[in-house]
């Protein structure tokens, strides 16, 4: 490396993400073939990676866009994807997903990257980070393919939490628009909430109570509110965050997965059926290339959990090099837009008003 | 028509259905074009069409295969997509959908269909076909596109009611068997109880419950249970019979629904994009024919009502022609294997065990 490089190097502005390399189900190899996509479409990016030195070492010289780019943290335990989260919580200081939460709250790296297990990821990103003054429960947003301009919507919660209450979805609410804003630049999101029925008097009872309390906060807090959606509107272009309970949100976000895959492998079966379909997926080259860029759940990998000190992404477990490029992306981009700190500022000044006061300004709408 | 073919009609054996022909969005003759394309194909059915009598005569006169095999019955009213159910409940005597009910009430015909408004279908059906005796809350079957030989797997409850603890959950489990066995012919069904992971420690505590509840039943029962499932499991060959709550199920349902549509939509633009890629879609065009009816989302049309003294089969309220003929179908195949009253027999038997003789039994396994 010539002096002049080692300049620029220094020069520039980086971005420093701190990635567990050793939680996912494809092992370190995987994580690192990822970073090393993005660091080679990225100068901008920095890596502290965490897990076994020895091995992380051999992976990492023989990337050459990682040179001089990563910083090894040795740790010794891995979180399995069958650990209890609880005993990961007591048990578990000398894990590399422990270590790679531990440089967020350090303040050395901005968000940490982790493909491991779900919720040994948020118990410990709760302890160590902690929720933001006001949180009673996290959440984790995903990316849901769409047809809006930008392809995608915003959906949370998706499983940090089986329950919430109508307080629970309002701050999801506040925290989706934010993630809205810095994630897919939407000035004024419109927000939704998921019912059975788009009609206000169907669906539960908190669920009512829900949708007047973040009707009564879309003013102050710059979003639209669109009431009521569907299951089916979820990919819609008739709203941009879609705010509901993590049990129900998994499920949806699973059944979604799991009907799209059904249907790749029955477009794949289409194109393999007969020598004339062949000769034709030859032909559709070019555009069943990006028909399945476009239907490939590895674009939109990266659940963000939202509303603690600091940002964290889980990676799909099963993440290939391209998956943990994305969630590194993606964790790069919540970076750069600084947005752990605007989300915390949104959050406070929804306190400043107070849930109980928004509690009572949608009351009194109605009495 | 010649006297020979007189009496071969009168000799065959005949299943009725009745038909509200008004309550959906596309009216009568979608309807009336519907039942036509099941009597062209299927010569053991017949038909009571509840209605307006001068409209659906005109209709019926134009459909050759309906020749001498319709009544019809005159209803003044409609109940419309977004009549209240509690209105239609209290005030809806006259209407098609009432006197479609009534029908399989009084005996004159096995099974009910309709286009209609779902929740005042369920109102009705309930008030005036009654909740077997031991079921506490009726549920809404469908068929969801699988990876099993059959081509489809049974989930409920879609959204008859938004709550269910876990004696319902384990009722819809039998109901659920019973509808695999008669619907799709399996002898021993494998049921799953949907939930946000596979653990047994995982998901909200109902549904640890209702697990304890649908293990101990199973021998019983004669089913397997395959323990929980996940939203990925739904269209898979691990199950074949998925149980969740009725807001969890109609969001899955449309999910799955809408993902199916955003994909068609994509689909569609790719093979359209380019001249080449439309030269490649003629190319394919019989195996992208078979892919279009895979996934045509009318060939498992037919919500099918649970837990009630009489088949309710509710068509999608926007069913054409081939929507409609696939809900008769649905119907027919439900009254022939006798259905109804396998299902009443099922819940009977499990009532004479007693809930809580099974919910004693699944205690004790665990203590």
């Amino acid at each position: 490396m010539t002096e002049e490089h080692l300049q620029e190097l220094r020069a520039a502005p980086r971005t420093v993400i701190s990635v567990d390399a050793m939680g996912g189900d494809r092992g370190p190899a995987a994580v690192v073939a990822g970073i090393a996509l993005s660091a080679a479409k990225n100068p901008d990016i920095r890596f502290i990676l965490h897990g076994q030195r020895d091995e992380l070492e051999k992976l990492v010289a023989r990337r050459k866009p990682l040179r001089g780019r990563v910083e090894i943290r040795h740790a010794d335990g891995v979180v399995t994807m069958d650990a209890k989260p609880s005993h990961v919580m007591r048990h578990g200081q000398d894990t590399s997903m422990w270590s790679a939460i531990d440089s967020v709250r350090h303040g050395e790296a901005t968000v940490a990257v982790s493909c491991g297990n779900t919720g040994a990821l948020m118990l410990l990103s709760i302890m160590r980070l902690r929720k933001l003054p006001g949180v009673n429960r996290p959440a984790i947003a995903c990316l849901w393919p769409s047809r809006n301009p930008g392809g995608f919507n915003v959906m949370l919660d998706v499983g940090a939490d089986v329950r919430a209450d109508e307080r629970d979805l309002l701050q999801y609410a506040l925290m989706g628009t934010s993630y809205a804003r810095n994630g897919l630049g939407l000035d004024r999101p419109r927000v939704g909430l998921l019912n059975v029925g788009t009609e206000e008097n169907k669906g539960r009872a908190e669920l009512k109570a829900a949708h007047d309390l973040i009707e009564a906060a879309a003013e102050q807090a710059n979003y639209s509110f669109v009431g009521f959606v569907e299951g089916g509107d979820i990919p819609s272009s008739k709203v941009d965050v879609i705010v509901t309970d993590g049990f129900t949100g998994n499920v949806a976000l699973k059944t979604g997965e799991g009907t799209a895959k059904l249907l790749g492998d029955f477009m794949r079966e289409a194109f393999t059926a007969t020598p004339l379909s062949k000769v034709a997926a030859l032909l559709a080259y070019t555009s069943l290339r990006r028909l399945k860029k476009r239907m490939d759940p590895r674009r939109a990998n990266g659940g963000v959990f939202l509303g603690l000190n600091g940002t964290v992404v889980k990676s799909h477990g099963s993440s290939d090099a391209t998956g943990v490029s994305a969630a590194v992306k993606l964790a790069f981009e919540l970076a750069q837009s600084g947005f752990t700190e605007r989300l915390a500022a949104r959050v406070a000044a929804s306190n400043a008003t107070g849930p109980d006061a928004l509690r009572e300004l949608a009351g009194g709408r109605k009495g």
